[in-house]
């Protein structure tokens, strides 16, 4: 490979010849050999640097300590760099410096001297026209472009993929749950059969553990919604000129049509990431829901002759390398996977939120990390899973049937009529010797069979069905 | 020990002669023999069944259900039992039904027989005048009865222990942010030093995550105040009169004077408790928090000699059983042992939350002893740390000053003059030769003596303090 | 309550006329006002501080530094806390000092105290004949004992209770895998039908799950057995007579009849606690395998009628304070809310774990609370499991028998006689037409009668039976 | 782009012309779009499937069951997937079926459809030589090559990367321990001033307990060395000539260089993974003791001139985008980052090993990408902290000596002299006062000059230095 030489504060270093970043882009990749075929920074950080890249040109240029042509040629390097032109000039991993000070160097370093060549300059001159502290990076530090760009990436992951696909998924399941609100089935509590309820009102409740962590999430996008940009180096916003903070916020708010605000305390924003802690909260909280539906789900439709077959899913696949014409329900294990990623995810989370010190937490890397991979899973797992297996779930009709006539558990009904005791003795008794509730009822002399029938009724067992 | 005979349908068992207690909760007592020395079911679980059970008493007596002398006597019983009188009936462990159906049948045991004697019955006659069951029990079910206790513990304890208790400390870390607001620190990022803040400034932050902290437990408490009660064994709702699910948390909220509702749907409420999972998330962010805050001090306070020693905080103890006159920081060592109980808790709690199946979730149990815990340590752990060390905190001023005069990042002021190249040439080359800023900015050539002594000064690098 | 006047290093505290302990324990109650009623120090640390200080003082002892009348003294007081004589004298909580210095000081008042009682003296002596830390804590620190204390404790749970309850139900296990190796029944994965099996080897997969868990246990004693004693302030052993370290562990050694020796290094010992993290990393472990067995167990015991209902557990108590007869596999949720409550314990631990600094870790107490949680509730959980439920496990052989003789998936046997795809139209063909296998796979053309019962016989797919 | 059209048991696929995956592949590429840009299944896996199908087809060759001719073309394929190939033709993400049925089929029909082509036949052929299933999966089930490719995966892993990266880190702390053994430093306990030891007594702390981790981490591999192999669908074994399950992991124990064996027991090796478990438990357990050592290390070479500053450690790039010359400890940081992400992927790790069911375990695919991820980053973490930080650390001996001079904790020496009463007295006082501790031992009268100068001398207080 051929190299140019380029200089930062420490001396030279050996840079490839047309790579648009520098000399503390390079120092990185030489000093952070760890994982990189697989860690790399998320994509989503380096767009989000874009936008703060471009409005804070755009707020210097109104504060007027950058000029208005320096200005525009950020703004275009940025254009590209969201436009995904720019992609491999972003070879960076997570496992960097805590503050992700070397990603924002790189994102300074790519933007300077790419606005340097659309200005008709080459990368190998010595002296270029934007300078990447000087200028891409004034009135800033990594210490708050960082965390502004983990709110950027989070918050738009989180209103782009995430809430779009449990919506997804919440909408499907709820058609289900009307669809199906006739069908009585058995109820099933310990995983032994209880008292019945209707297919509908099953799927019902999936769809109020969705609608509860959509507003879940949605009540964390506030703390999100706070930018640290204007904090600089350590919150007080030293070397930012007057009125910064809030202009800045004001353009990234415009450049992404998102509310984003200049958060109220700086020295928080830099130094703790208690937002992104508590909207993964909410993210676990989802995939703890999602875990409880896919799992009732696989086992409801489990069989094809020997498990419960009380639904149908779609078969997507040949489901065996070994067993002839099995199908599996792969959607609901891709997806119970997932969840395990994110409740693990949240840990990693906690751990560094927990960790950091004085003016600074060092771990923001790794937080948006896993963040942004818990919001993607979450949103594209919701969404495979509505596409692949929600959209066909079907009723077997005839072994929901079966389930519901021969439960014991319909003797509840009969507390109210001759008590907890009286009920409890039929329903043992019936299990002992194999018989019908009705058979064992009418011969303990209880209940006569005309009051059987009256009084135990699977319909009318499941209450008003809305 | 005396014993009399008990009853249940699945036969007699032996019970302590003078217990209010029976049958049931004796079998629970012979089967679950784990841990029973350190586990009981938490009592706020049992003054919550209280609650619940003289509001269904109270429902069922208006619906026409139950009679006016049952009722009476079921309330009294309760109120003895949130009294605290009978404390020594409720023996059962955490590590039992994952429904909590032993402590539902505890609590109705020991109501019926309790209420049988204040009427005055004896423990030892055969029929009694209120039946656990039939009359406690009335229009509930284990499964709808535990997890509507669970939100009534979980909701006190937030907001009569842990809510006041950060509160406590954010306002008295609030007013230490104001009356040092003045006091110009070093900053420090990475642990290394980095430009000057305020001690207001610093502490400012910590009232800010504290701030957001109970932001987040707010957003999560009108999830919390949905009730499970009139779901009944599966959420249909059987065997209650019309009207129940409304009537019945209306009385609790009378009751317990807490804004609680019916939920929704109650399929959710009975096989998921996302509640506890999302609220408990909240909690997670506060210990996030609190781990930071305790941190921050212990280090600011470290020394007396040979550490940082900006601050003081009390001397509560001897620190140590064989160096003499040594002093520790005791309760940021109990605070942070607390915030990874939470983390640890947070994980037990999500497990059992996704672990759900069907119409019940049956980690009850765990879900709740956790987060009961959680709650309670960080409300007690914050008035512990607020009153014997966030109260005391006091700066050292000779240090503060010390360190923030010998700063090398000083420098950074220079950047909007000399820019960042040059500023670090000189801050570098003084740490290497060991002279101070100034020496060396005037001996590169970058700055005059009366520039320096303009443009560098750490008041003016703090920014506008409010 | 009457109180008389103790002295400390810091000035006069009052304490209860008649408590053992002193000032330092009195001011610990006052400071650490947190979960008072709840989480006391755990009673096995205050054991095997006993085994300790008697150690301890027979060491001086030996080395001449401790006269024999007081070594004497000591080991009566400590011989009376191992007979639980002085139970209530101990009434810290763990939320203290990080160190433990506080239970340390406690032991220490108690144990001089109570031998200045023993030797005739009053509480109110102003002079003791045994001081707390000049005689008890002699060639000891706080930051050394509670180490040593921490992994006493840790083995001796280990080998009295979770190693012994985790054996007794890989025994009976091992039994039932036995004893059903003849009992072919159908396989699952996915939760779909797969090939058979015997319900011997599935059950042998537990066994061996447990095996496998307890050599894993095994595995982390030696790392436990190291003992930190001698290290005292920081690890060079200050303050310590000459070859004190291997002298006072050998004593430990025979006290406990456990194979304790002394920590190669001392500034490991106590500064990190890697062998509680590693040994609970083995305890997680178990409780992963314990989850799976007790999932597996209820999932096949389902039913009675709507479920999968291959096995039979035993019925321990009315399962429904609402469903008269119904009955719940209780056990298998105890257990499995142990392992949430395990898996959350092993988080909790690792942050204490990581988070020690310099030559001390502070999270002493908080790790082994949890360490000591986790080590009893596995080994509780086992035997309460194996009584109450996995002795009685028996097949109900009605239903194994038509689950296997309805299987699609027999037709994996084909495989080798007419290829993978051809024996998947079979299965597929089959189960849209609900046919039986032969029926289809004789239509189809590809197997004769004869050669379908020859090739296709559920128990020669099951391998060799060991 | 150009399509061909494969087809599998379920009907007709469109595959891209020169892909040499088939039908099954696409179909899981068209069904699990999530994150796939991301999280492809890691190459690991993909190579450790080469090495399994390599020596399956040996072994089908040796049972005759196989033609010589097939073993010998399958072979081929094989050696050009480990030889990287290949690469391009496993697109599949870790969110697929829980088996990774998907994974075993692509590999399945990369390696048929390469021999193809290797023996002359094109990718267009309708009928191919070699099938992936009854040729590539011969003897085979993804049930038991997944696992089989996770255990030859993560012990390669383990032995290759992360075991020679923690050894790497810890020969040269060794190094350093014996380096610095002679310079006396103060202690530190609760970030509190204590009695002095050596920088190499420090740093001994360190290496014992890598050496730990280590050894915790080699206890797991026997575990790991096992192989499902064998178990084919359900752990029977069904559909494998005799002598095949020893046979092949004889195979690959030669093909690997590593000792693999047969599991003695497969209905644990597919329904369980408590190996990996188990293992991973001893990585975070050195994850712990990283993140302790790099705290340490930070901690210690805070400053430069406001922090500890008791060592050096290498500076590798510019530090600060805003402030110049400032130098982080980023190799620190990207380790303690490492440390929260594996302690994440633990919990994820205990979820997926917790929820396997009846003959499956259906989170295979989570757990090994969990694994990996963990055992490279610490490897290459190690690595990386060794090479750019700890050979380099060095210590400052004008702050060391400072810092101990000052200490007041050097009056722990006093206590077997005069008792630690009166050492309290001296220490507490020359705080109070500022004073050394030899000025206010002798004005209190405790000691004489010449007693203060025999006594109390650093050098005597660190024990004996091996």
């Amino acid at each position: 490979m051929e190299y140019r030489i380029e200089k930062d504060t420490m001396g030279e270093v050996k840079v490839p010849v047309d790579a648009y970043y520098g000399a503390q882009t390079q120092r990185s990749i030489d000093n952070f050999k760890i994982a990189q075929d697989i860690n790399r920074m998320p994509k989503e950080i380096i767009k989000a640097f874009a936008y703060l890249k471009k409005a804070a040109a755009l707020t210097n240029l109104d504060a007027g300590v950058l000029s208005a042509e320096k200005a525009t040629l950020i703004g275009k390097a940025c254009d590209e760099i969201l436009a995904g032109k720019l992609d491999d000039q972003f070879p960076l991993v997570v496992w960097q410096t805590g503050s992700g000070t070397q990603s924002n160097m790189n994102v300074n370093e790519v933007v300077a001297y790419r606005a340097h060549v659309i200005n008709g300059g080459q990368l190998s001159d010595k002296e270029k026209v934007i300078h990447p502290n000087d200028d891409v990076n004034k009135s800033q530090s990594s210490n708050d472009t960082f965390p502004t760009a983990m709110h950027i990436a989070a918050y738009k992951m989180l209103v782009e993929v995430t809430i779009p696909g449990i919506t997804k998924l919440r909408d499907t399941l709820a058609a289900k749950a009307v669809e199906f609100k006739h069908i009585v089935k058995i109820g099933r509590t310990h995983f032994m059969d209880a008292t019945p309820l209707t297919l509908g009102q099953e799927i019902s409740g999936y769809v109020s553990q969705l609608n509860h962590g959509l507003k879940a999430i949605n009540n964390t996008l506030e703390h999100l919604s706070e930018l640290a940009l204007g904090g600089t180096a350590v919150g007080t916003g030293i070397n930012t000129p007057k009125g910064y903070s809030e202009n800045v916020a004001q353009k990234i708010a415009e450049l992404t049509g998102l509310p984003f605000i200049t958060a109220e305390n700086k020295f928080e924003a830099l130094a703790a990431h208690d937002a992104i802690v508590e909207a993964h909260g909410a993210l676990k909280t989802v995939a703890v829901s999602l875990m409880k539906i896919a799992n009732d789900i696989r086992m409801l439709s489990s069989g094809p002759r020997s498990g419960i077959g009380e639904i149908h899913i779609p078969d997507n696949e040949p489901g065996s390398s070994i067993m002839p014409g099995k199908v599996n329900p792969t959607q609901c294990e891709a997806l119970t996977m997932i969840v395990a990623q994110v409740l693990g995810n949240d840990v990693a989370i906690n751990i560094g939120g927990a960790t950091g010190h004085f003016e600074l937490n060092v771990f923001k890397p790794v937080m948006i990390f896993n963040f942004l991979h818990s919001a993607r899973l979450i949103g594209d797992g919701c969404v495979s899973f509505n596409d692949k297996c929600a959209v066909g779930i079907a009723p077997i009709e005839a072994n929901i049937k079966k389930h519901v006539d021969n439960s014991l558990m319909l003797v509840t009904a009969l507390n109210t009529k001759i008590g907890y005791y009286k009920a409890a003795e039929i329903a043992q008794t019936a299990h002992k010797e194999g018989t019908t509730l009705k058979e064992m009822a009418v011969k303990l002399g209880y209940v006569k069979p005309e009051e059987f029938d009256a009084w135990v009724n699977p319909i009318d067992m499941v209450g008003e069905i809305k």
